[in-house]
């Protein structure tokens, strides 16, 4: 179910039955020769929507921005600064928070969100705990999961894909992205066949200094859309189980 | 050709040739009893996802959330406070600058977004403007185009609906995202048939007030899918015209 | 009335009997080779306080200041950022909320502002929007109103200048501003007569390079001083007209 | 010389032979039972034009906002946060910097501006500060100067009104203002005589209560016209000789 | 070597040999019953020091203040929100990379600053990547290391307290900071013996409920001053060996 | 009492009998050829340290960051922009009147401080200011103290250093920052004896320029350890002098 397909009346029905929610969250940025610049998008908007299906969990419109900057050296990146993004998820988060949502479960699809992610919970929170103790708000709850770092997930990468994996432009993210997008499969040899590895701590320059075809440790040509459907199924129960703890939902 | 499913080559390769791309925006917000809340950002998307197809544009992702602060008392709304939206597009265009794209077209699907996207506008330029004169960056020209304002879509729409267009919950947008999203057609009785007219400026429990269903000024029961269709052409027509003229390309 | 001619008793009592008042806010930026910097202060500062006297209407301090960004490469311009002017727009609303007022009108005389204006409003109304329904602060109307797009202006410059008029440095807001000041009539030839039109959507070097001597598309050597008389009383009855149908006094 | 009343080319001109200008800043605040909302903003401002007009100097239009968040409990207040008020003067001189401007002489009228405006240098001076040392951008200097500090009107307030002079709405700037401002005196007894006197630093309710009718160990009935006419010349002196020693200027 | 112990000119001959620094970062925030309030800002300052001592590395002052929303409601937490703490980091971070610092290495006690912290380096390293790439400022590698989470710490926890260890007010964290301060030790009974666990994703007043007494999950009572000074030890070399590979030196 | 020292079960009980606390706050800045980077630091803090001992009051953490940014040209020196430097204050105090702090008395060493001091106290209560007048928070008191500024201090520098005391890198502060430090005492020869005095209103290139050692007006070099003694005394009678007016207490 996502929200974007509901009448303000059908939320209002959702709402007096639950108060749960999940918010894909990616980027537009680099993937490297064979990857989409949406892939972090992509990725957990499809684990989402499907999830929404299967579950009947309402699902937020996907944040397409964040924070990139250090994949900008390359052209089609589009980043938030880390503060811009805090602000777009506490007007959102104060805004679910209105409607009487109380469960806001983020699906992220990107490694560079996740410190922004924690920081933007934590100014949320802080503006009601800097309050008197007896000012209260509703209750709110927050998470945030990586489709990527799920049990089922890391597991069908390691044996599909091992070491050549990678920690950017990974071959797992760029399957399920074929899956989702079959139509935007590219072909491309890699050169080198593994991508040096090494730290993102640093700025957009010298990112494409240490990473010249945007690649981190990976080699995705390895990836398929076959590959992909498994990535889209196991992450889908990975989720489901993470959404059920976080909600205490069956 | 969308932004998402390219390449950072790719990317590379088209900006060698043209420097110009579409930012569809929107707005997650009520649109009365048979609108979607996603209405507003479906309708440009789509919209432009086809100019972009037709003519070989670059489409960047859609901003869903826009400035929709006055529907916040209507469930499913999610806002950005002006400033906040200011910050998203001050960084989009930053990151798109850096990159040379030199014309960027914003087609929009939602009037509380304009003021703030002029002023978004005037503070990525402020920025520069502020500087010593002999500080210069590259070119950069914007502007904003409302998907339903063109002159056939306008045209199209006081020929089917007339007073019953209405300025929120249009009758046009609703067909629109119809067309855009046909298993999400709902069925309802609008009453009264045609929603109170008045100003959206207030905060959001006056606007809740004036508007009791959410719509202002319209019937949307008069939309149909075929309707969507008809707007869906003209709107093509109106923005591909418009961007032309923007772009000075043929 | 004045707002700095009365002591706050005298505003205690002003606000026992009505609860309006109107903010004049201009710019400071180059009018062309015969305009005043002032020029866009100076203009709705005047018609406001022959408004304020006439009906008995407190008028606020005039906010000389506007956004003026694409003036900058002309000497004396001085500019806000949109972020800056909404958050001077965001105090002064929230002090005169404070105090009780419910209508505040602000008479404008500068294009550049109205998207900050606006985009100032919704800053002020998102915050209340954003809180949980039950936490309510005090009725807030507001609206602006452009002294150069009354009615009765309009028709004015159109039979006095036609085409001439243009859209910056118009002679319309010359004559108003020599009606003024008319110490500071300034006798200049124009060249060419007519200056150029076009997008003022750009940064300052920009614009400069646009529009050489600061006009845009006017002949400001048509004004005088018995028009800009006939521009005070046109506009005088423009903003009155638009006064009581705001606040819905007589 | 007023530069609201100057044509760019005029204020060009001025920059060939000298790169000064004089800033007036007041606030907008009660001012006791007889003293105007406007006394920060009349005063300091009906000097500068005297000294502008006396010795050549460029003013700039007055910033009539200032920090007076402690008078908000009485009605007519506008304030501004300290952290708008910085934003302002920012804006204000990166404007002046880029024209060419070298010295800016604020003309300050309200003590609550004090503190913020330093803040304000600082902010400005700060930016250039944390850049890398062989980033330069032209020669700032910056000074604020308090009309009713000079060494004149504390001589002359000190023997028209001793002790009854107070901290706020002081008679000595009730009688400037009445000077600038004949048609708006008032006649009001004073009860208790002297005003209680304690500090301002507090929140606005807090305010109140310690000094309920608005002055600070004053008696401003003692004001009048022609001792507003004395310390209109004793103020001009005063500025006039901070201004020399400021700019190096004969 | 304390950086607030030399002279500038001490620092310049510093940097003429090196150009890296430690900054030990903190909070100031409930440590359950035995605990102090400073505990996280004591730990890593205490060992930084030692690290500067014993290896000549210079070490920047302390900051106290972190990250710490969900302990206010406990008395004597001072928490700054996450952009707070992000502009701070900001400024130290231009400060240095101004004078030549290009490898900044924090030395971290409080958990709740590890996502605010790489939001602060992003923050800086984007304001860097949005710029055109052919602007380019000085080398800057940054890094976080927590002090509690070196290796030898984590194994010489486990082997002195297994589950005790906890989360929050740590028996290792209170043994360290109590070798720091001998005489701030406090003996307290634990009541539970194990506090609960839990997440400390919310506000101050859910914190309180789910945490009673501040900890979690932890027995502090277990701690002693001498297995603070076998804590020092471990975390001395923990550091200077991350120290060494971030720094590449010997 | 430091606060650092205490558990939160100290600190409630400290606020059961009374609500008020010392905050240092210094720089860390160049001090000229002899003088600590740490000396704005450690001079309130020892000073504060000593009265909380003697005293019974509770002292918090040193901020040991303030607003340097003249100074920002000699390595070592670390500034906070001025709306930095509020924002940290703003939550301090906000953290602080939460759990009931009353009277917050600021003990600072730097002179830079005092106008964003001031300012920062004036953000907070603007906040409560610009809310409707039935809105309230808790008493809170502010005040800073200069130590540097008491009279017993002014005394004792002006008979043992005349002129040479100075304004910046003065005798009395190294000769107490010695005094805190033996370990750090510098023998350093002064050319010219006296530096030279002027504004430091002014970026840092200029500062640097206008102070080419550092140093304003002194000579340090007349300092010793037994003098810090001294100057130790003396502020700590000049504190607890000013503590005891501010908070009403004997």
């Amino acid at each position: 179910m996502r929200l974007q397909h509901l009448t303000w009346q059908e939320v209002e029905t959702y709402l007096r039955q639950r108060t749960d929610i999940i918010v894909p969250i990616g980027s537009t940025e680099q993937h490297g020769p064979n990857g989409l610049v949406g892939t972090d998008a992509i990725c957990p908007e499809t684990v989402a929507w499907e999830v929404g299906e299967r579950y009947g969990v309402l699902v937020a419109p996907t944040q397409s921005l964040g924070m990139a900057q250090h994949h900008l050296a390359f052209p089609g990146t589009i980043s938030l600064r880390p503060s811009t993004l805090i602000a777009v998820l506490r007007d959102t988060l104060l805004s679910l928070s209105r409607h009487g949502f109380t469960h806001v479960f983020f699906l992220n699809g990107h490694g560079g969100n996740i410190a922004t992610l924690s920081a933007a919970f934590a100014e949320v929170y802080a503006e009601r705990s800097l309050l008197d103790g007896d000012v209260r708000r509703g209750e709110l709850n927050l998470t945030n999961n990586n489709w990527f770092a799920g049990p089922r997930v890391r597991k069908l990468a390691e044996s599909l894909y091992g070491d050549a994996e990678g920690t950017h432009a990974t071959a797992s993210e760029v399957a399920l992205s074929w899956f989702a997008r079959p139509d935007a499969v590219k072909q491309v040899e890699m050169s080198p066949r593994l991508a040096p590895q090494g730290s993102a701590q640093c700025d957009a320059e010298e990112f494409r200094r240490r990473f010249p075809d945007g690649r981190m440790g990976s080699d995705p040509s390895l990836a398929s859309i076959e590959h992909g459907r498994r990535f889209f199924e196991a992450s889908v129960d990975d989720v489901w189980e993470a959404y059920r703890a976080f909600t205490g939902r069956e």
